[in-house]
């Protein structure tokens, strides 16, 4: 392209600083170096974790910064030393990468990777190497990625190619939520046929969650949610029975115990609660019931009493679904094409990323004041969500569900 | 035998009241009923959990009680329906039964047992169903097996019937300690060939675990005590490492992590102590980790950050070694007869029953003052074990390792 091997000029969301609203500037995108791709984002995601970081995680060295995680885009020039992409590729950007030469990439136990940008700036949540300026500064690129701008550069180890006929309006999904939730259930908790599993919080995650479980074969899949608005959409996803813990005098486990003959053989945590991920774990069944965090929280210890894992619990945690990054990401596209995944459905809002402020405050009051699963800002984007806007108050950041 | 049918008068050590000393008193111990097995115990070990529920535990319905679920002996008779024993088998009763027909002894997920003791009266760490009575008050079955008898009663779900050349002076260890750490490692664990493992606490426990870690072919196994006393019995188990955390001004986690590269593939806490479990945690490796709770205590929450285990470890409990009881039990006699697991080794104290209080204070003290690993309550017992005792002050039980 002409534009190989220049400076590209571009709009893109910068996080000058916590708390803030993003502003939308013009920045400079640097042509790609060694091993690099530089990729044109077509449509992105937003997820929670870009808020956790500009709300809550807010580490000084995290700033200024490119938001966004879970695009999709068009390669448009690669850099020396990269064979494997070229301009035109459809790819998805990942923030686990996969050097395949690393003794994580080596092993078939973990979905980690060594050489990704969590390796040495994991506390700011931003990579070593940035390739954007923004007048005259330096600018982070968020998780590696960097999606909330028309133009990104990835390392290669860090972008999957996938079909070249993938809506990426959609596809982007599969760059955190879906991936996160589904590969939580196939990969981690390793849900069997005719199991019972329960999934707590029915955001998009949550939600990809049930779906894992329902293509893992569970014959039960509990919803649960203090939000029954979304029970509805977990019944699309595979869901079987819903529970509002706001409905229950006992606690939810005690709940599921007597509903189960004993607990869930598995359990997920969508939401990033330690009070839930406690609540998660003690619905299992002793002797074998895994409970496997999903949700992502740093502020708090996550705790229970010894004798829930002595008598046979086992917990885990789950990053990124347990995904061999580009290595499951194309899978999960194939999958989707092939109509074995749903991905439209978690789908609620288009909207263009200007409008990327109004995005973010969709997500933070999703699941309490409207059913919003995942806005997909794109350049096709309309701005229907702000219709939904005007009633609600000002309000901090809430976690989806809270069990007492 | 003569015995057989009628009430046998005999020796146990009867624990009236918590927090006090056990009284040795003469018992009534009844015929075995349908289903039941009548055992005169030949040796026992004294376990850390018999002093937890005496000292620690202590609930109100738990008393009088007689101690003891470490044992090993000869059946006296059997009652009705008995067909798999008959009088002279030696055996060794279990704690945890092996019914072979409910949802979890069905499944090889587990080592649970729905028919036990556990199932009815767990909070008292006792049988609904006791034959022993004293001075016309029923006396409780502690853990249903109360080795500190010269007899008990058993159902036969909960009896192991081992090789008739076991010395039972030795494989009574088998009932509890020994198969608990050893199959921590094995079973629970999983430690594979040519892995990296941490134990936590160099009690019997902790020292089977170290055992277990070598049996399974670990190419380096950490041992960790604040008592460094213990590291040469450890080096004996198959320990190559030894760490004593008061010699680093650094949390044990972060010296275990710069001396693999990151962290051990497997750790094991045997100490019983929510810091340590933590601890231990945070000493595997991101990725694959392993961490398992072996050690007992309901006191306090075991807690951790929520990245610990979306980082990709998990932490496990272990409740007798996950060794499905009747089936486990024999075979770990076997390999002692084989010469394939150490024993003998384990004890450093033989006793006679009525001397069972001071091998309770050696057993409070163990680990602080003098190497003690089990005390063996036989009849052949001699009380070489006394002389270490005049040195040691009064002090309340504490458990054998701290780290801060």
């Amino acid at each position: 392209m002409a534009s190989a091997g220049k400076i590209i000029k571009c709009k893109a969301a910068v996080a000058w600083e916590p708390n803030k609203p993003l502003v939308i500037e013009e920045i400079e995108v640097a042509p790609p170096e060694a091993n690099e791709v530089r990729i044109k984002i077509v449509a992105t995601g937003v997820c929670h974790t870009d808020l956790y970081h500009l709300f809550e995680g807010m580490h000084k060295d995290g700033f200024p910064t490119v938001l966004g995680h879970e695009g999709a885009g068009i390669v448009e020039s690669v850099g020396p030393g990269v064979t494997e992409f070229q301009p035109g590729d459809k790819v998805i950007p990942l923030f686990i990468s996969q050097c395949r030469e690393c003794r994580f990439c080596k092993s078939p136990k973990t979905n980690q990777c060594e050489q990704g940008w969590a390796a040495h700036r994991y506390d700011a949540m931003a990579s070593i190497a940035t390739r954007f300026t923004c007048k005259g500064k330096k600018v982070l690129q968020f998780m590696g990625t960097s999606t909330f701008s028309e133009y990104t550069v990835m390392n290669q180890i860090a972008v999957a190619k996938i079909d070249p006929a993938a809506p990426l309006d959609k596809v982007c999904l599969l760059g955190c939520g879906v991936c996160t939730g589904f590969g939580a259930a196939v990969n981690t908790a390793k849900v069997e046929p005719d199991s019972t599993c329960a999934v707590f919080g029915l955001g998009a995650v949550g939600l990809a969650a049930v779906m894992g479980c329902k293509a893992a074969g569970a014959k039960r899949i509990f919803a649960v949610d203090i939000n029954p608005d979304k029970f509805e959409k977990a019944k699309v996803f595979g869901a079987t029975d819903f529970l509002n813990p706001n409905d229950h005098s006992k606690p939810i486990s005690q709940v599921l115990a007597e509903m189960t003959g004993g607990g869930v053989d598995y359990s997920l945590e969508c939401v990033g609660n330690v009070a839930v991920m406690r609540n998660a774990l003690e619905s299992c069944v002793k002797g074998w019931g895994v409970s496997v965090v999903v949700g992502w929280t740093d502020k708090h210890d996550f705790a229970a009493r010894p004798i829930q894992l002595i008598a046979g619990r086992t917990w885990k945690g789950s990053l990124f679904g347990g995904f061999k990054s580009k290595d499951g990401v194309p899978g999960m596209v194939r999958a989707y094409m092939d109509k074995k995944i749903k991905l439209d459905e978690f789908i609620t809002h288009n909207m263009d990323l200007v409008q990327i402020n109004d995005a973010i405050e969709l997500m933070k009051h999703g699941g309490w004041y409207i059913l919003l699963l995942r806005t997909v800002v794109s350049e096709s984007g309309v701005p229907e969500a702000m219709k939904y806007l005007p009633t609600m108050p000002p309000r901090e950041f809430q976690p989806s569900i809270l069990i007492s």
